[in-house]
């Protein structure tokens, strides 16, 4: 979305093409660290993005699901599930991540039968009841604490030996009495009938195998880089970010851009995304002028 | 103060000296482009970006000036003009930028007395007087249109043969009928006694002086990257911006990183800075964590 706004205030001749405009920000509940605002849900934020965005002149075409992106001779053509082509001289993809599946028995079978990725979307339907957070990363603890408001018992599972989330969430968790943290543990099954009953998890160190009773099961391990649809086009870093040149934003294709937590740039935060987008759009912007002279 | 806040969110031990906290961005009379915020002033948005800063506990020294940074073994040593030696184990520089100097005859002589480097501060003393703006890039164009609230007649003085400025800013120029766009000029001497009360320029294709008879000259041609205090510890580019590795933000010295305006990341940008300044806080933080170990 700041690409779009950046795009739009150099009267760019600009469509942006969005699945949802959601994407991680909007599955956080609370943002403490978008300067200038203390807090506010991701939700909220994404709106007021949306609304800046909307108050240019900018086509966008939501709803819309980009498939593939080829490269003709001094365009692209973008094929989407609402249109079979599209052509443009530049593209700059922003397409995010998806979350990372967990990939052990009963994960499929159970999502939205306990089994979620998002605590801001699902944990008021786990009042009362007792949950596993499995990863014990910012996600992991975000997601305890928002379980906080609703579960009776929060356990989180972390693979390694120690918790990897800012300091900050650590000692809030800590400081709440229905949080458990298990460290050097590995998830194994996710057991139930019609709904979840229990998460088999393994002792990395014993390497006994035991079994938690839970109603729902959080995986908050991550995220996949969704850059599938310009695989021919770019090339990928060992975690499948698009690996692109730190400076102009551009990929190994010419005039194909690219912003945010798709890349390889490290760390991924909105403030962060937001910087990329600008970076990007004006990257362009001066790609564009210099193939129209 | 983005990377502020993100020090303070990985509890760091961190020391917040600023001279002012308003640099460029408080210059700036109105900005567009902050994601989520469609119009706002530079200093309405430095004063939520402080407040948001002060809500964490952080340690803000403001009105003290770094002098000189030292590296000393395996520590650095701050010089300011409050105090002689403040010991760090790592520093994230971003000092910004200054005003860039015409540097032509009366220009220091009438700073104050109808020179001026920044509108927001300065426009309403020109009140049905006629000014001359002299830069055509972005910071010139959205001089003019400040000074347009004002000034009855404003002249932009551009050295090169076009406008350097965002389309929408040009468009929104060339509706105003008190402004009017010279290329291909270069200023050479600004006259006056007390007051300014002409600029002398000369233009670049008949080699031919004139003069134009204005109360004002509003000296918009970019900035100065602030350095110098750490000249001995890292390398300029030749704009003097200091070198980083655009990932961790690290200068040539270890342990010294540097974010915003005052590095040789492209794009001068509210949101640019910010994004840069988050990850520099991220990077000096993993940073810490390793020589911990």
């Amino acid at each position: 979305m700041t690409a779009g706004i950046y795009a739009a205030r150099k009267k760019l001749n600009a469509l942006l093409i969005s699945k949802d405009f959601v994407g991680q920000v909007g599955k956080s509940s609370l943002i403490e660290n978008w300067p200038g605002i203390k807090k506010i849900s991701g939700l909220d934020l994404l709106e007021k993005f949306k609304d800046h965005l909307e108050s240019f002149m900018v086509d966008i075409n939501e709803g819309e699901e980009v498939i593939e992106i080829r490269k003709k001779k001094d365009f692209f053509e973008v094929k989407t599930t609402e249109k079979d082509r599209y052509f443009t001289k530049s593209i700059i993809v922003s397409s995010g991540t998806n979350p990372r599946f967990l990939e052990i028995p009963g994960e499929k079978e159970f999502v939205g039968k306990g089994v979620s990725y998002c605590t801001t979307c699902d944990s008021p339907f786990f009042k009362g009841k007792k949950v596993a957070v499995i990863g014990g990363g910012n996600a992991g603890f975000e997601a305890a604490l928002d379980l906080s408001q609703y579960a009776k018992k929060i356990h989180i599972l972390e693979f390694s030996s120690e918790v990897k989330a800012d300091e900050f969430l650590v000692e809030r968790v800590k400081k709440d009495k229905k949080s458990e943290i298990l460290l050097s543990v590995q998830a194994k099954e996710i057991k139930g009938n019609d709904l979840v009953s229990s998460l088999i998890y393994q002792d990395n160190k014993s390497k006994k195998t035991k079994e938690l009773k839970v109603d729902g099961v959080f995986i908050m391990i991550g995220n996949v880089p969704v850059g599938g649809f310009v695989k021919k086009l770019v090339d990928f870093n060992e975690r499948g970010e698009i690996k692109i040149d730190s400076l102009t934003h551009q990929t190994k294709t010419k005039g194909l851009f690219a912003a945010g937590d798709v890349t390889d740039i490290p760390y991924k935060q909105v403030v962060i995304a937001a910087g990329e987008g600008a970076q990007a759009a004006l990257s362009c912007y001066d790609y564009l002028k210099k193939i129209k002279k």
